[in-house]
């Protein structure tokens, strides 16, 4: 798209009131906009890196067989009640609101209940399962502080996945390409290397659930990382009976701060028994089904990118989740905008996300742009690269210029 | 997809309580689940039916300048209160809710003060318009009733693009240009035919507004017909001016029943001066913004086709919003499952969206499934068809059923 159609610009600041790097960053980049505390919409440049994200997730859910929906975000309260949340002293994050008639309604802090309860219509025999659905959906929690900018808000997309298995071997095979499919989009997303599966607590139904982890000072948990085992225990479970359980000893454990990008969870029965989500076993005996939870939060990973892969000029991001691949800039007017026009039509026709800053502005200033909208590779068209047939490219994450013939370009990266 | 693996199955009644038409059969069929009365989830198929009226409709807003960002539903008193819509007196379909700290939030049941606030931070100069800003977003209304199934609900998706113009001129041309889009919309959805640009009252900027309302009994409006101009007036402004202005006349109206599936509207700068949205035009005067509204109901869309291409059997989608293209019955096993299973792959591989009806059910069930569902296109393989090396093929909207050579159902339909 040509910059100079795009409706955002970039800025010196970010409000006064915004303490978290990865929201300074994304505001200042025209990515997300804070609208109260806690709760950001998400600008053009934001919502295609978003979209990049949800794409890379989609894909892993649905190659380990789930079913996509989408659930309502107004909750009844009968259906809470059942299980025993609607109550604020148990659930202290609910968002409540009225009808009319001034019966009460809650916004979904999570969706276990309304699934359960969704899919306990479509269950009755053996040969209903194995089901594993999932969404991707507006969770409202009512947070009492809200301060790690878009890594932790009121309002946020989940992706919520939930597996209904017949027992507990179907539920644990499952469990484990749930595992294989996060740590597939963590590496695809650029997290990989600084993404830990943790063992956390566990609740009634197993001894552990798992997070996943990112390294970061912004984050506002504790773990302890085993190198090489590649594995890290939350603080907050951290004993000797966990260290007998993983072989692990707490002199080979380093401390770090970190953010929980993903969990996935044991829901065991607890569910399934509260709504009478049962089925018949091929003999025709009634057996409750084993579920889990497997969530991630694209805002999540959008802000804790922005949060590990970022420098001291802007934003850097992954090739897989930026708002676009190339970003091509036009110094000058003249021949080097005639040729740069041309190059954007071809990056164009050959499918490229390229963002062409085409707009009336000094070089300096462009250069401070790009650097921190944070495109991957910068491409530069002037009178000074065209006297050698050339472009100048740059990819962000490196400070190498490289000038490159006009048509080895088009032979490198045209289709 | 496999049908033995899609968790949610056809259904003989629909809830006692659920008595609009489109509700009944997108229940029975499996499409929506309802969850409080006016508050549907979105299941597989009808997730799929959702998604490509949201491509269609995202094609046309791209072609014509959109650009897509998406707001919040949680909203600031702060910024209702400038325009005057916070009173529960003036706008009365408000969901409200609390902080923790007591302080009030709205649950957006439009988005016209949050963007008209976030577009006034970043246009100053004319050189920043214009700017065409749409999303697909949840809206939440707190109707006092509700009971015209997914066509009227209390939390919907919703496409609102806004306009923002330097003059009225300006404003004029973009108008025509979303209308247009509008005309398109409604033909690649299938109402084409049964939808008319109807004039509507137009508030204190325009003597009118347009309406999209398509022709059903299921519909809450009243509108006058002209079928030679194509076009109606809503009875709501309905008078001898109007008639006049439209060069009309009222025996030559047809009154009917009818739904807004799309409304665009002008609004002047009511927004734009109370969020003193301005820009300095090329002599630095200050001028306002000129805005405009376009709207469109995805679910709408998805629960008036329900309605007017229903028949008694069920659903008939049209092939452009269908959740599959085609559905492949297997009747039998052995041979007749072999063959089935390879045309399945092979369509798979031409990237057609099959469900593919695996189940080990009779053939009279898996007939009534399919017409419940309403695939545009069905394709039987049994071992009869298979005597003649053939397939059985029915169109949804036709009785007439067709024998077609596996080799020439090959060489017309896979890729």
């Amino acid at each position: 798209m040509r910059q100079s159609l795009l409706f955002t610009k970039t800025r010196k600041d970010a409000p006064k009131d915004e303490i978290a790097k990865n929201a300074q960053l994304l505001i200042r980049a025209g990515f997300v906009h804070k609208e109260i505390a806690g709760v950001y919409s998400f600008l053009p440049l934001g919502l295609r890196v978003m979209n990049k994200i949800v794409g890379i997730i989609r894909e892993e859910m649905n190659s380990i067989g789930g079913q996509e929906l989408s659930l309502t975000a107004l909750q009844d309260k009968k259906i809470w009640e059942t299980s025993g949340r609607w109550d604020d002293s148990v659930v202290d994050v609910w968002f409540k609101t009225k009808l009319k008639n001034n019966s009460e309604l809650g916004l979904a802090f999570t969706h276990e209940e309304p699934l359960t309860n969704l899919v306990s219509e479509y269950v009755r025999s053996f040969r209903d399962l194995p089901v594993y659905v999932y969404q991707f959906q507006t969770k409202f929690r009512n947070e009492t502080r809200a301060k790690s900018g878009i890594m932790r808000t009121r309002e946020f997309l989940m992706k919520d996945l939930y597996s209904f298995s017949k027992n507990e071997n179907e539920h644990i095979i499952f469990y484990e390409k749930a595992k294989n499919a996060y740590v597939n989009i963590f590496n695809k997303v650029g997290l990989g290397d600084k993404t830990y599966i943790t063992f956390a607590s566990g609740g009634s139904f197993s001894k552990y659930s798992h997070e996943f982890q990112t390294i970061t000072d912004a984050g506002e948990d504790n773990i302890f990382v085993c190198k090489d085992k590649n594995i890290a225990i939350n603080k907050e479970v951290l004993n000797e009976e966990v260290l007998n359980d993983l072989g692990l000893k707490k002199e080979d454990l380093i401390e770090k701060k970190s953010v929980e990008v993903g969990n996935i969870f044991s829901l065991g029965t607890k569910f399934s028994d509260a709504f009478e989500l049962n089925y018949s076993d091929e003999s025709g005996t009634k057996k409750p089904v084993i579920m889990g939870s497997y969530g991630i939060g694209p805002a999540r990973i959008m802000g804790t990118v922005a949060e590990v892969l970022s420098d001291e000029k802007g934003l850097v991001w992954p090739d897989s989740i930026a708002p676009f691949s190339i970003h091509l800039l036009l110094l000058g007017d003249g021949n080097a905008k005639v040729e740069c026009d041309n190059i954007y039509e071809k990056l164009l026709k050959s499918n490229i996300d390229v963002l062409y800053d085409d707009r009336d502005m000094r070089a300096g200033e462009k250069f401070a742009d790009s650097d921190l909208i944070g495109i991957p590779m910068r491409v530069v068209v002037s009178e000074k690269t065209l006297q050698s047939k050339s472009v100048e490219i740059k990819y962000r994450n490196s400070d190498k210029v490289e000038i490159m013939e006009i048509s080895e370009f088009q032979k490198k990266f045209l289709k």
